[in-house]
């Protein structure tokens, strides 16, 4: 009782969103309805068009609604410095350091006991990247957890044998944090304090 | 730079839910295109109907697509218990306690000095509500703030001399606090010991 049906199905709609629970999205719901019924609908049609139109960057797989994302598309980025992360938001996360080189976006990290092996994360398309363009330095870029690390490790035994200098970031990223939630002053300095891999 | 147009769209709009700022709104963007899409269209749909479906229950004032909501198309409330809120929110919020008489839904409280008076916060419709009815006690539930109070002051001089008995929720509600971040027990309590005004 209590809502209305397309109430309750707003606030049952709003609960998808990450770290909303009932009271929240009640309160987002009845926010909306009392104080902002134009940004709600805004919010709708952003959403529709970014749920049907948004796809993958075919260069470097974050997400993207054109063929090449902003950053595969801007011409004066420097094409020898490749910086791998894990996902789409980590893309934002790095540009906050500076860094301007180039970016591939994994699928999240290596996890055999879910069954999510190279291919799964993207691995295939990385070297197909790697051949195509003229990188001689790839920053490994994963989250500082055990399973990035990993990821990390079985990235660096591919690209090496190919003549490539491959660093991690290391110095200032909190170990078992989420690069994302880093911020970005640490993250700099992780980028500057970045060790070479050797094998 | 960084997210693609229709991504930072989607990132700027979902900062007018409350309480959402750029980083959730980040996490929540790429979280939907990455892992729930039918979720984000379902979202949309919801926010559509509601924001241009959604009016107000003629009888009570709440926020309902339908002539009378729940609670006032319920035929088997008591029709002689009258409790009057300051917001949607709110009426939910007493549900929990276990109330099962009417409800009137003010537009929020008297506010002198942003010219919020009487009319703004739908008085003459209480007045109209308590002619029509057939209540023989009217709870205030009105937050326990400053303006609450005075609100809730303000009404009992116009019920006092209609004949009604009109009460204040008062044990256990934190002063200072609002109505629907109290817990459910905590708001039965002060149901329970509501106090009888007198002139
Ligand atoms: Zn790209
Ligand atoms: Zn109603």
């Amino acid at each position: 009782m209590s809502f209305s049906p397309l109430i309750r199905q707003l606030i049952d709609a709003l609960r998808i969103l990450p770290g909303v629970g009932q009271k929240t999205a009640q309160r987002m719901a009845l926010q909306m309805l009392e104080r902002d019924r134009s940004g709600g609908l805004r919010l709708a049609q952003a959403l529709t068009r970014a749920m049907e139109e948004v796809g993958y960057c075919r260069q470097c797989r974050t997400l993207s609604e054109d063929e090449l994302c902003p950053q595969c598309a801007d011409p004066r980025r420097d094409d020898s410095l490749l910086c791998i992360v894990q996902s789409p938001v980590d893309v934002f996360a790095v540009e906050q350091t500076g860094f301007r080189g180039r970016y591939f976006v994994l699928k999240g990290h290596l996890s055999p006991l879910d069954g999510l092996g190279p291919e799964a994360i993207g691995i295939p398309e990385l070297l197909v990247r790697v051949a195509e363009g003229q990188f001689s330095e790839a920053i490994l870029a994963t989250n500082p957890t055990v399973e990035g690390e990993a990821t990390a490790h079985y990235i660096a035994q591919l690209l090496i044998p190919k003549g490539l200098t491959l660093s991690r970031i290391a110095h200032g990223v909190p170990l078992g944090g989420e690069l994302d939630l880093v911020d970005g002053g640490t993250l700099a300095h992780a980028f500057a304090g970045r060790k070479t891999i050797t094998l």
